[in-house]
């Protein structure tokens, strides 16, 4: 960490400064600039944090100088994670789709959406029985009962599953119907008792962007996954709120090179809540593939115009499985396969 | 609710925009224009969303009219709510400041920060026992001491309690310890478990505005609360996210006219979390009154360089008691006391 | 355009409001929900403004129906527009390449540059003579004398030239050294006299997107061009301004698909330039043909470690020939070539 | 300026950073930490840049420590300046209101528009004879005739006139007509050319800030201005850009004090642009009088549902004189009048 004093900083000022960082078992390094003076932290300064300086008299400013994520940092950990679930590996060469309803409807729907979702190759499939809604009067999720339908559908064609918790309390429910992946949504990337209980288990977790996260934020939200012993984590960015309003969310495919720089763990993309527009799906989904995504997080529904939820951003069947050639193909122009 | 149709869509396109809208049970009402043909859907349109119609064939967008909120609008309910909070109106001609720490540390700093809250004049006290952090290292909180500690340091100046929750498990907890006010903080704005929670119990609720939520949204949450039966709520603005790195969150004053217009409910102001620096904090809170806000909600510490938690932006007893001198003057400037 | 009135709204106000409809020569359809009175105005409602009836009394509010850009709208042209630079076609098939560096600086630096540009296979070469800087005192460009050295250096490779016009003074200059294309920058995308007068000429026109204009107010500035009787406009995004600090900004790949829906112009896109970052060049540019653009515009410097401006975001010719490969076998995958 | 390096950099790495910071005439100051070596540049580092060092073999990051601007900052001009405008003091401690129509339309509504903002308090009088407009077929303003007509409807009341200037060849005419302060509009905040035209002259300018520009771009566009000989310069807070879509822009309070603190030059404040409603304008003018801006820019209209632009955010004449008496009680709450 470094300090950096106000011009007219009295050497007592900085002898404070010196004793605090001292006081934390740090050592103390001062480098005297032409029109400040600079105090560096030398050690551990994960210990410190900036505010403990900030309102100090004679302080201008401090700041980190490393990051303070360590257990998902690439820095300590060079190679890529490759996780496993159900045997489907996820961060490999191979990139991973996993497809299916916004919401569990009912057991037809289900059936058609993993039917559909098998035969265009996807090898994981998606379905919220409990949903986030903004609006208490909208439709909120078949709750159980819908993780039943999900489990009994996706096991019918060999797909594992993966769905959002939103509630502590149904933690314990989520590992009954073994849940393969669980999903912590955008409005809970920073729920932390929820990250809490899920870093006690050792099912995988997809980890979605809060809306408005940065980079840094996400990654600390997932060490805190890390930190209580689970290191089975996928971020997946999904679109980022923005001034725009021609669409609902920009999908920020900058985040992929980036994260797959600062994290060993497995990075996709959720195409389908990031437009918000079933036209835009197949657009995105390649741009993610061809940024370096290892898996896209795609919508489908047997009819769109019934879906009880997010109708307009869900593909046919016969849209995905024509999508999924397109996206084999790029995986290949880049040495992946899908 | 209105249908735009594509220029070139067809009468049968048409037909069937008109029939779902019927099968929800409304009334349909059509509009050629020369450029467009517009449905209109007459009747309670809060059944009916966009997502409904967008992705129908011929159809190019869809909107609804009116407001999706109704307990918590002034439309349906044209007088201004006063909150009663252990014998304190929020919502009157009085602005009302809370003052207290960040976190509850010991002891000694609650019993000097409940002093220095009310000999500045507030008359509610904050304090902080569970604490969300970005960082899983940092500092979390005393937990339920820290609770035990706020509530007789309060009680010892007849100050009520207005303190954080962030998990549903604790809610019993916060019963039994009788807070006066219950914060829901920016990040749980849309835990949605957590609003239906609050929304079963009659206490206070502060909603904190999520840091990137829309107005729009922030009614929704309070209509999650409304809905269940809880009609105490107290908007809190404390700033939001934007590009701007200078300061920490720009504090949106805009949003106080426009809540006292849509809702009837009362409107307070953080200025502490907006600006995140202690200096910032005189100039936002008198904006905030000056702009029509019902309360404060301020950082106070005996010893700010040594809080645990936001350390630099707390205000020290003294500097709380000569902001509320120019509080006080700026109130009655505008017909109102503090 | 729809006015939709507040639900207290009398005979009068409405009678008002369609006597406004009616003097600006459109025709007046006024329909009655359960909540609200909605009046239409049928006709070309681009001689509307919302805020014509927004403040009269008794008005909710407004809003267009329809977009307001007509020229460079596809609802009106259907087929693509491919603009010819120097007999090489932008919006065709091929994805088309401008390379060069961010300013120009020497004629050894521009030699290399625009071999190295020719060698990886760029069709055009960049370079800018006056440069937008953010501090007064940083490099601001050559001038005139640039725009020589990135003339000549072209010519030698055969490379039409792109160069940005910042001041409507210099457009006489732009053409006696016969810029083949004229970039107008982000932060002068709302210049409308700069745009008026790039109106006026036939010279194919690069519009920048600004780092937070909407694509509607994007498409508003073409359109300034478009109605000057100047047709040849090439959309560029280059990253939008957001709260993420991560990077300079954030590659909206998502504008790619949109505007190739809303308009009949090309679109390209800027990888260097959103990312700031050199390393983060490859997988943007894969992701930018990946989702459909009709070209890249990459900065190149021979030496970028002593470049005079945005050092840190120019590949060395080298890497740029490596990235081309990858980006033609994108390209022929999504059946393109480059 | 600090360059962070790699915890791998090497040693040659190392000493080719050294190298460069002494090849610009900086003296080293090496740091060598648990997890990264620094490398302090002593000496005026506004001569260096990051993106001088981030390109070169093992660099992390590198920093500013200071600030860039030197001529507009109060580190090195302590005192506050008072700018004269015709003999008005302005950044003194009367706040002065500078009050007038959007776009100057006609002699009768100018005449109107300058009785009632003299009637209401007002000591300077705006009117845009010069209109940026998103679309090219809305009113572009009256040019020239405008401000024939604002200068002598001005004049006739006394009023010193404000007016926008968008085009550097109309600089000379502006001049001509005598035009008290010439304001810069939001859009051309970066507009670098104009910038070092007004920096020439030594009339006052009103600069607005960017719709998303932050505080730092904001004074480096006063330091161009400042940088060419004018420090006549007033900061002018308007609104920004940001998710929100309940309201224009979200007026930035939090900047008045930062500016102010950052700054010796005087901050106003336009409310009529940042929230876009007439009846937002007094809670937003309360608020940044409250604040400590030492000025506001308020549109009135003698006639606004008649105006030909931005209609929907014009007080009145005789709300501008209501509004004007609450401002005056909040400017002697806080030891200033108006």
């Amino acid at each position: 960490m470094i300090i950096v004093m106000q011009p007219d900083a009295g050497a007592d000022q900085i002898e404070a400064v010196e004793a605090k960082i001292r006081a934390h078992g740090l050592a103390v390094h001062v480098s005297r600039g032409t029109e400040r003076t600079l105090i560096g932290a030398i050690g551990d300064e994960r210990t410190l944090e900036p505010e403990m300086f900030d309102p100090m008299p004679g302080v201008e400013k401090s700041m980190h100088i490393v990051k303070q994520y360590k257990m998902v940092a690439r820095e300590w950990h060079k190679a890529n994670t490759v996780i496993d679930v159900a045997g489907i590996p996820i961060g490999g060469s191979t990139v991973q789709v996993i497809a299916g309803p916004c919401s569990v409807e009912t057991m037809p729907q289900m059936e058609a959406a993993a039917a559909g979702a098998r035969a265009g190759g996807a090898r994981l499939m998606r379905g919220g029985a409990f949903k986030p809604r903004t609006s208490p009067y909208a439709f909120q999720g078949r709750g159980v009962e819908g993780l039943e339908m999900l489990r009994s559908s996706a096991d019918a064609h060999g797909l594992p599953i993966v769905t959002e918790l939103m509630d502590v309390r149904m933690l314990e429910t989520f590992l009954q119907y073994d849940v393969d992946v669980i999903q912590i949504g955008t409005r809970n990337m920073q729920n932390f008792d929820l990250l809490k209980e899920v870093g006690r288990i050792k099912k995988p977790v997809i980890l979605k962007r809060g809306m408005s996260a940065t980079i840094n934020e996400w990654l600390m939200a997932a060490e805190y996954i890390a930190a209580g012993g689970n290191h089975n984590i996928i971020f997946c960015e999904r679109g980022i709120r923005t001034f725009e309003t021609a669409y609902r969310n920009v999908l920020d495919v900058t985040a992929i090179p980036v994260l797959k720089r600062e994290t060993h763990l497995p990075v996709i993309v959720d195409p389908s809540h990031a437009g918000g527009k079933a036209w835009m799906v197949p657009a995105l989904s390649c741009a993610a593939v061809a940024a370096g995504a290892d898996g896209l997080l795609i919508e489908i529904h047997p009819n769109p115009c019934e879906a009880l939820c997010d109708a307009d951003q869900a593909l046919t069947p016969a849209e995905f499985a024509t999508l999924m050639e397109k996206l084999g193909a790029i995986a290949r122009a880049i040495g992946r396969d899908i």
